[in-house]
């Protein structure tokens, strides 16, 4: 028997423009890297906390119970199958409608894959290839990615303390103007933003909207990480103060439950919703996984669940932090958020940042490198993020003081 | 506390090309219709057979066992988020190098939400704006939809008895190449097509491959009902001819299992699966849920699993087409297939087809209004399709019997 075989070179010539465009030679079959003890790269929950007997007690009952319905598509008449199981949707509905102030119908959630097929239904649902889209920098590389294969223009928008800077924003609307062009879409992690951690203010969330209500443009606001807050006051969603249908709101239980789950949602105007819907390409969420979420929830399991992982991050990252300051006070100014899952790390320039992480990870420490988070590739290159939830408390100190080490061994001459 | 504010008519100017191709008003929350007693409708497997026992054992299994890495992403380095959980993949390639003679890596098995995922990743991965596609008439309504969200023509070819009439296609690459344009990509039900249950032969697969060597298009094989075989050899898959790298095939357990797994997979060169990851919009299938796949499929659970259903699925056939011929000999010609999940009827041009459809809905009987299944909605209207899967053994013959009473009362005058 011989490997499959073929002529790359033409299916590369079939490719489409969207294909071509998202093409990214060994993003897929890295090598392994060097073994890795202290784990600080990946935005992952503490496996320790998933709640496993109550998804095995639930998995099994949601067979045993709705078996009929809830291994098949869904009900077609209803919507089910491409905005998912009614039963999720309705108390999502009302959960919001309550912390919003609006009243939203099942109309007005839908069920991802995860807030990721959230993120990327709203951009294909608004934008076209040359179209504007404005994100904050550092952000999520996946988001650069998807503006890259709808073939959009991304532009920079930078983070302060408060977030997403809104005077920025509101220049380069401007610009854009005069040049004749404009902003369709703006994609904001307005709360425990990564990498940095920061939050919008609700101030400039208010403003964020009257420019959006002015100038015409989406905000998908991606609140996947608001319900992991550590201390202070819960901030407002901009879907509480939208006026037009210009706010997506996407949430999700990967970082707050399971990322295998594979279940988001996305919040907003019905007619803004059915926007997401219209490309949709698959068959909806699974029945049966939606349902085994709708009864946690209706348990009343996932406010303590929630509550007791806060617990455990608010102790990881107070360690984490208290770590950083030990072992190196004068080499790394690390943000300080009120929750989510990351600290934003910036090396004094007395250190190279380059060598920092390859050191680190000969060491067995791995960060995700700062310039992972731009667009343009020079940029970051003297940060790096670290997520303190994914290793085990203890893991914390010794894997700072690693990494501290690897810090003052590269130094520059 | 007041309904979402919008102004619709500001989303609907804000929407891409792409929404604005798939919108479909009153797709998602029509009525529900009239209480239907007698359901052959939706394509769906029998819910008396979900193996529910083994589903739950397994679930808990993998969550007691497996929870560290099966309730997370998947390993980033190995290309477990994109493609899928290794341990399946690596158990797919391992059965389809056998069956197919040709030797598949990891690399060249994608999981996906169902088949339908790897159908539209397909589309966006070789398909733009303007391209042409070959779909079969009748066919699957999504793939129709696809092309049209993909801003694609899609060219209807005939069905007869041995599927996609290949010489049809032939002529229209033809017409096609003297007009200038070009085939991208033949979507075609290979084994089982719905809505008809026909398939292709061996003779007009070949034929097929060497086409689209020659013509140089890709050809999507959907291979979703191929396991579900009550009589005859199995056919070849047209991965088993490529030379080129051209053909992906597809399969999912929806059909075999249960739908709400939301798991299926496409095979193909490493080349042409990497292009379809490269338009991928999600992180991956659940691990969790592929796991337990992977454990039911280790454990030899599938195999004697399919063989149950076939044997009442057939029963279920026979039945079928035993209660056509007593209570419509003369009014209805079905097709004879050999497995899946349907039969496609075709009323004698003495009977109304879209009064029979009305009569029947009244009566409580639900089949599938053959247009569905054509871009024209001209097409199709003296046609229905029966799925006999769904339905209780016991409801067959009494729901057959009420179908042709309908039947019989629309008459034309």
């Amino acid at each position: 028997m011989q490997r499959h075989p073929t002529t790359p070179e033409l299916i590369q010539s079939l490719r489409s423009e969207m294909a071509t465009r998202g093409a990214i030679p060994n993003l897929v079959f890295d090598p392994p890297a060097a073994p890795i003890q202290w784990h600080f790269e990946a935005g992952l929950p503490d496996p320790a906390f998933f709640p496993i007997d109550d998804l095995a007690r639930i998995a099994e009952q949601v067979l045993r119970q709705d078996a009929v319905e809830g291994l098949q598509y869904g009900k077609a008449d209803s919507g089910s199958i491409l905005y998912g199981f009614e039963g999720l949707r309705q108390r999502i509905a009302e959960r919001e409608s309550v912390e919003t102030g609006r009243v939203l119908g099942i109309d007005e959630v839908m069920l991802t894959s995860g807030g990721v097929q959230a993120l990327t239904l709203a951009v294909q649902a608004f934008v076209d290839p040359g179209d504007v889209v404005a994100v904050e920098a550092p952000t999520w590389n996946l988001v650069l990615r998807t503006a890259q294969v709808a073939g959009a223009e991304a532009i920079p928008i930078p983070v302060d303390d408060d977030g997403f800077d809104v005077d920025a924003l509101e220049s380069t609307l401007e610009r854009l103007a005069e040049e004749g062009r404009s902003l369709k879409l703006v994609y904001t992690i307005s709360t425990f933003h990564t990498p940095t951690g920061v939050s919008l203010s609700s101030e400039r969330r208010r403003r964020l909207v009257e420019l959006a209500a002015k100038w015409r443009f989406v905000i998908l606001e991606d609140d996947v990480y608001a319900a992991l807050r550590y201390e202070g006051e819960a901030l407002p969603s901009m879907l509480s103060m939208d006026e037009q249908g210009l706010v997506i709101r996407i949430q999700s239980l990967s970082k707050t439950l399971a990322p295998a789950l594979r279940l988001g949602w996305v919040t907003g105007h019905a007619e803004t919703i059915s926007s997401l819907a219209a490309v949709r390409a698959d068959l909806g969420v699974s029945q049966w996984v939606a349902r085994i979420a709708d009864e946690y929830i209706r348990e009343g399991l996932y406010e303590p669940h929630i509550a007791r992982v806060n617990a455990l991050y608010r102790t990881k990252r107070d360690a984490c932090l208290a770590a950083l300051a030990k072992h190196c006070p004068d080499a790394v100014r690390s943000s300080h958020p009120k929750g989510g899952f990351f600290l934003w790390c910036e090396l004094d320039p007395a250190y190279d940042g380059q060598v920092v992480q390859e050191r680190a990870l000969a060491a067995g420490v791995a960060c995700r490198p700062g310039e992972r988070f731009f667009g343009d590739p020079e940029e970051g290159r003297q940060c790096f993020r670290i997520c303190f939830t994914t290793p085990p408390l203890e893991h914390i100190e010794p894997g700072i003081a690693a990494l501290a080490e690897a810090i003052r061994a590269s130094k520059r001459a």
